[in-house]
């Protein structure tokens, strides 16, 4: 048996011993400054906390986790504040939220060795810029890369519509530096594309949600830009097609698929409904349709790639009718096709939100089932799963009935998440592909994951976080 | 403080107990039946063990980590046997060698998802042509691929000669399924591309040598089989314009760059003075040499980028030769040249080997450095710095100086090691890339590896496995 004495500290004191850290200036301590941190961007949740503390450099970050390891404080880590499932939002009036966003240094980027590192607090869209200025791509891409941070992308090991081709943050960050629950600094900013000295202690950091560690920087992989870039919108008949469809883009192009993005027809109907200027590229409705983009380091020969990749779908009878971007525009009016999905379901009312993947050959029977049940349980509700079917990972929302009462449909969330998680969990699927579990799906972890697996994750919070300061509640 | 207590059993009753599990014939402890389980390929370790046992299923693997885990005996995992730091061989007579080659069974292929399901004992070549059966690749390529096992792969991060492309083991398997020290088993046998519910379990197990867990099976991913690769060797007069090669044809070719591997001409001399029928493509010998492959989905169009890569690469004065190979038998015998690299050294005497990382960009500067450092400490010495440029992983061999005493230049191995690897350190390389810790690198990790890192990795060490019975005396 341990016995642990714990220094206890009011939270006058800690705020004053924060200032003397940050200085005095990066203390939020009102109401009104604080708001901003405390809500997340669907506002499920809404949090309290005694400060909102804003280090400069990782000494700083180290200094205050030292000081809430003693003092048995809670800290949130926080970025950019565009997280969807509460992991950013603190839950107690003692919390201090550790916003990261003035670590905002690019230290060095190696255009030779293809790698770049930086802060925390770099935004992603700022990430691809430096990048793109040197001639390379950072290929990470969200709908919310405009404020969202490579710090909370790390953490969360967030996925986006490049995945299929260069893998989610995980598979993006060469080496991190991260600071412990206790202050101590672990120091691995490696550039090295091998390394085999010891456990890989990265990508324990990376996806825990601030829960066992907070990643101050990282050296991110960089890749040549692409020369060309081929886009098609494609009708087809079934996810079962597009399924078909997918196996044969990678086997005429590869690595070089870089986007297949599911959308469903009642998704576009609601573009067209909502979003003004949004039209339809091909002549008549489909059932489903692909978003495909190919990228390639040569001028040449993608174009004829993609026809001869059409025209091979079409002769097995995968596809119904598909347009090819003729120009940037045309392409970005494709895209906007899908950008726009999360943005006008809004407009139909309410809508329950599922992250969630399956095997990719299991999507066609998995996504029936999902209709099949949510159908009987709610008749009239329209589901509308879209996107990353390169990973097996669907977005299956489902958007209220028509005419029916928002706040009552809202009521069953539950209800509606059992059901398709229920399915998910028989085809050994996630119930969180890509937002992580935070807050919202905390409660649901144990009932869908491996008992042992639960145990080794506690066991290991345990370890790295013994007074539990680290974003406590969420994840565990 | 805790006190444990821990039962003791004599040896004698561990056998005993292990052949209630497995069955008498698959446990092994006469002299001669273990000799091959207790040496490895470089014979630099030769172990004591009390028995080999050859469990037949995860269950019965789980069995007897319990039955260790409850008396604390040290437990041995080992596949093919080929791993060249010692990590497999059993270090003290009351060890328990687990040979875990009867697990041979391929669960799953699940052509449409691109995944396959094989257990740990399934070799690596036999998993190759799994796949292949079904028109698929996977990707990882060895040496030893003939008998090392998915296992040990998994185990020790194997990187071979496509990592450039594909990755390592790591970022091949999509999930694990793990027998804990104490006998629990974590089933994440997961086929999704994509899960964020909670930490990265699988990248923690993969790499550490089988002192945290023992994988007993995996999910792998599949990858369509390129339709066309070209492939040539080419002449060039530094390791700095070979750097500068590899950026362009990844600018030029992107992840069709299959293979960048670096040769000195010291090591083809050694290749053509030892291997019969071995002869030079190239008119001319030349400082150094890549071996470049690329590959494609697409049937058309390979053999002119690789052309039009090659004389970019001739107008900006990067190369000063280069052949292509005509016909598959050209490109096995380009091949042959890099495959024999650590065969014919053996024929010039004693070999120092370092198998060490740098950044990419760093290797030029690195290589001149080592070569400086390594004559001045041994005049005559000959460097033989080969192998996977496009990771920043090169084998920086030493063969010994002509005529020297073989025993007298291997008595230097410390010395040696110590000279790379300070050289290594200033460039915040690793000191082991591909091959891992084991036994031969244990006493160095200390003194290259961060302070806190290392302490982590044995708070990890002692979380799951708290009776040290794993593979002790490896890594940590």
């Amino acid at each position: 048996m341990t016995v642990k004495i714990l220094k206890q500290a009011s939270t006058a004191e800690t705020i004053a011993r924060l200032a003397a850290i940050v200085g005095e200036r990066h203390v939020l301590t009102g109401a009104a400054d604080m708001a901003g941190f405390l809500r997340e961007p669907r506002e499920l949740f809404v949090g309290e906390a005694a400060c909102v503390v804003k280090p400069g450099s990782t000494a700083e970050v180290a200094a205050i986790a030292r000081l809430c390891h003693e003092t048995s404080t809670p800290l949130v880590p926080q970025g950019g504040n565009t997280g969807l499932v509460g992991g950013q939002t603190s839950r107690t009036p003692d919390s201090i939220v550790l916003w990261l966003g003035r670590l905002q240094a690019v230290r060095e980027i190696d255009v030779s060795s293809n790698t770049m590192i930086v802060e925390a607090g770099v935004t992603l869209s700022r990430a691809q810029d430096e990048a793109s200025r040197v001639g390379r791509l950072f290929p990470l891409s969200l709908a919310s890369e405009g404020s969202c941070t490579i710090g909370g992308n790390l953490a969360t090991n967030a996925g986006g519509t490049a995945v299929i081709a260069y893998g989610g943050a995980r598979r993006l960050a060469n080496g991190l530096e991260v600071v412990l629950a206790d202050g101590r600094i672990l120091s691995n900013l490696s550039k090295l594309a091998k390394d085999n000295t010891g456990y890989d202690l990265n990508d324990l950091f990376i996806g825990s949600e601030g829960t066992l560690g907070i990643i101050t920087a990282a050296v991110l992989k960089l890749y040549p830009k692409p020369r060309a870039v081929e886009t098609a919108l494609i009708g087809l008949a079934s996810p079962a097609k597009a399924v078909a469809l997918l196996n044969l883009a990678l086997d005429h192009a590869g690595g070089e698929v870089t986007t297949f993005e599911l959308i469903p027809r009642i998704g576009l109907d609601f573009v067209f409904a909502h979003a003004p200027g949004a039209r339809d590229p091909l002549a008549r409705a489909h059932a489903w349709y692909v978003l495909l983009e190919l990228s390639s380091q040569s001028r040449q020969g993608l174009g004829e790639r993609l026809l001869d990749l059409l025209s091979a779908a079409a002769d097995q009878g995968l596809v119904e009718d598909a347009a090819i971007a003729a120009s940037e525009n045309q392409r970005a009016a494709f895209w906007r096709l899908r950008e726009l999905l999360p943005e006008v379901q809004k407009h139909e009312g309410g809508s329950i939100k599922h992250d969630v993947s399956v095997a990719i050959a299991d999507v066609p029977v998995f996504l029936n089932e999902v209709e099949r049940a949510v159908s009987a349980a709610m008749p009239g509700a329209r589901m509308v799963p879209f996107g990353h079917l390169g990973d097996g990972n669907i977005h299956c929302n489902v958007s209220q009935p028509i005419g029916a009462d928002k706040a009552v449909f809202l009521s069953r969330w539950d209800e509606i998440n059992s059901i398709v998680h229920g399915i998910v969990a028989q085809h050994h699927g996630s119930i969180s592909a890509e937002h992580g579990i935070g807050q919202l799906k905390r409660d649901l972890l144990p009932q869908v994951k491996d008992k042992v697996a639960m145990e080794v994750m506690r066991a290991l919070k345990a370890t790295l976080d013994p007074n539990n300061i680290l974003n406590p509640g969420k994840v565990l």
